[in-house]
């Protein structure tokens, strides 16, 4: 198959270098550090639909990154994008919200198996630091753990010391353990007993740059048992997982019942909306902090919300993009074999990360993405992949033979670090 | 005139606190401490258009929050709606930029006089925090100064210690002055020299529940002189006057240049962006720093921000809104006068406070706002209120006809302490 150019991206990006801070930014941005062979990935899309993008130069290409998780029903499903239109031909952000805050509301609580309530945002990180701020309400403390390498946003709190703007004071409260070490969480929780407000994590760990860890067997049974046992808010932060694992929330997917819990990418399938969810123990303290913005309560993505959330749940989209998954990283492993690559699939298959093993500094492994990409499937590589309901069998085949053809390039070609002009 | 009552309004909010803690949020909400009597306000909109906005009873409003400042050009311009239908039609939230996102950094670039480079967000605190993180990595320092009960979002480090929520270390940095205080800012710079990172403002003093101060003679060409002269990054929030003062920043309508200005609400009219705009010699350090959102480059609203900011400039509507703003408060103030009220304006008129003089703990004024705003008139008696350019003169004629009702029925009825049922 022929590989794609991408003149127009780079005129555009010429163009963007001098009105944006490093001409794109994110993932591929100049602070991300992820050493992409940029020449061989489009910058700018021109037109998404379904499963699908196409780029500035016209390519097209099957996305698997769905935006970053926004994507789960395929760009602009019909639904979704019907009940947005009818809503903003009465009006959108407005000085009140309208009736569809409340009928959101009532659908979160009844959809989640944990919510008793919602407070609707826009970022994602706009709702793990009212969660955090819920926690230090109730318990009147400070301290908060984290798990190590964990992405919660990008506000300083959730940076670390050292990185550019952020301060000490930012992260004085942060405590750390790696994510499914029960042990070291126990110890965490024993010597800073009486002064932890919360402990935040995602429902597994997918951390960029390294394999993805589901929690160990009985993990969260223990977790939840020790945070209620320490008065400790257990806030589960399923910005990412939330909808790809399970409509009733991925506490629920993993058997245990979190005190808050953190929505956003899949909650609109693209119209921008967050949600915290909480337990009725927490409702007083959210309702003492002073926690708002203009475009919260817009009516349009609200409305959008109500009306993924209930396909969502008609056709259990997560089921959905389990199996799909599961096909497309069974045959991708099945493709890197015949070529001699182990390439190792981790977390779960709706939402997998993947690298080639035995692959120091992810050489090969860019190489192969890149030969990907340039082909018309569009993986990143250092961050968890994303499925869509939109993908069909044929995506799936198509997929599976460029990713065949990718492999080939690389066992021909070399990796990234013999290639000219590839290590932009 | 008939007064409005709220029937589905109240059976809304009771469906609402069951599902959203406190029911409501923001300035209506219970973290507020606004102590509005809210059986004389609505508490839900079913349609906005134009001045407009309707209530779930049905009852019309002229709408003097203009959703606490996003509506600028009348809800649902035609031009600005256009453009983002237009962009829909072919993707909004995907993997990456489109060239729109290239398009509105250049017209940024062109319209704020000190932008050499912008960069979007959604919410106007992720321009707030990313100023202070920028500042802080550009200069190697920690601190910065405030002005006290200035307004930059809700993040933890905006607020103040001891409310529910914040910790000591969430403004173990901040250093506060008050607003026009050119002493008090010298000798903060002095007392701090080499540690200050940041001097962040408003263009002018806009609280709640006190009077607004415009910037005294000479105030911001010396704090200018001050910040160059002390190596402090000079941030201005333009965030809420942004576009009602001067379509080339608040800065410039005041004859200074800011390092950082940060613009959200009116820079879409109702759509969903926010920006920072910045100099050349802090373009390294924003771009060093992580910081990306999902949505934050989604292109329907970014298609809506080009079209409103084209059109603002064509039109002036910052000019518009100054003089409509200036007829309505001064119709508003003799109005006042006619019932022996004195109406005490300040700020500037295209976003002006208002109080009623020698009333403690706005006792009369709270009255008087309620008896506008069942008449249908929507005020907030404890914010700056805002206007748009779809506001006519028959909505400033019927206005000031309601606000001589409003002012009659006070003198008539009493103060709220003397209202049956308005202390709720």
């Amino acid at each position: 198959m022929k590989t794609y150019t991408y003149e127009k991206s780079r005129e555009l990006f010429k163009r963007a270098l001098k009105v944006v801070p490093g001409g794109v930014y994110g993932h591929l941005g100049p602070a991300e550090g992820c050493f992409m062979p940029v020449d061989a990935f489009p910058f700018f899309a021109s037109r998404a639909q379904g499963a699908y993008f196409w780029d500035a130069d016209g390519n097209r290409f099957i996305d698997y990154m769905c935006a970053f998780g926004p994507n789960i029903l395929g760009y602009n499903d019909p639904d979704v994008d019907a009940a947005a239109h009818a809503q903003l031909k009465e009006g959108n952000c407005a000085s009140l919200p309208t009736a569809k805050m409340v009928e959101f509301g009532e659908l979160m609580t009844d959809t989640v198996e944990m919510a008793d309530w919602a407070f609707f945002c826009k970022n994602g990180g706009d709702t793990t630091a009212f969660a955090i701020m819920i926690a230090r309400a109730a318990t009147g403390r400070k301290k908060i753990v984290l798990t190590r390498g964990g992405y919660h946003g990008v506000a300083p709190w959730t940076q670390k010391a050292g990185h550019p703007g952020i301060t000490p004071e930012d992260v004085a409260n942060n405590l750390y353990a790696e994510f499914g070490d029960y042990a070291a969480l126990e110890r965490l929780f024993t010597e800073n007993r009486g002064e932890i407000a919360c402990f935040m994590a995602t429902p597994y760990h997918h951390p960029v740059f390294e394999d993805n860890r589901l929690p160990p067997d009985g993990y969260w049974k223990k977790v939840r048992e020790l945070c209620t046992r320490e008065g400790v808010v257990l806030a589960v932060d399923d910005v990412r997982c939330g909808f790809r694992l399970d409509t009733r929330g991925s506490d629920a997917h993993y058997g245990f019942k979190a005190d808050l819990e953190c929505f956003c990418k899949a909650l609109a399938n693209g119209w921008n909306v967050s949600a915290l969810c909480g337990t009725d123990a927490l409702r007083d303290a959210a309702a003492s902090i002073m926690y708002t913005g203009s475009y919260w309560l817009s009516a349009a993505p609200i409305a959008a919300a109500v009306a993924c959330v209930t396909k969502m749940r008609r056709i259990d989209s997560a089921k959905i993009c389990l199996e799909k998954g599961t096909k497309l990283t069974e045959g991708l492993a099945a493709a890197g074999k015949a070529h001699g690559f182990n390439l190792v699939v981790s977390g779960e298959p709706s939402m997998w990360f993947m690298r080639i093993a035995d692959d120091p500094d992810f050489d090969h492994h860019q190489a192969w993405v890149a030969e990907c990409v340039r082909r018309g499937v569009y993986f990143t590589n250092h961050h968890n992949l994303f499925i869509n309901t939109a993908v069909s069998d044929e995506d799936i085949r198509f997929t599976l033979e460029i990713a065949d053809e990718a492999f080939a390039a690389v066992k021909r070609d070399g990796p990234l670090s013999a290639r000219k002009g590839w290590q932009s």
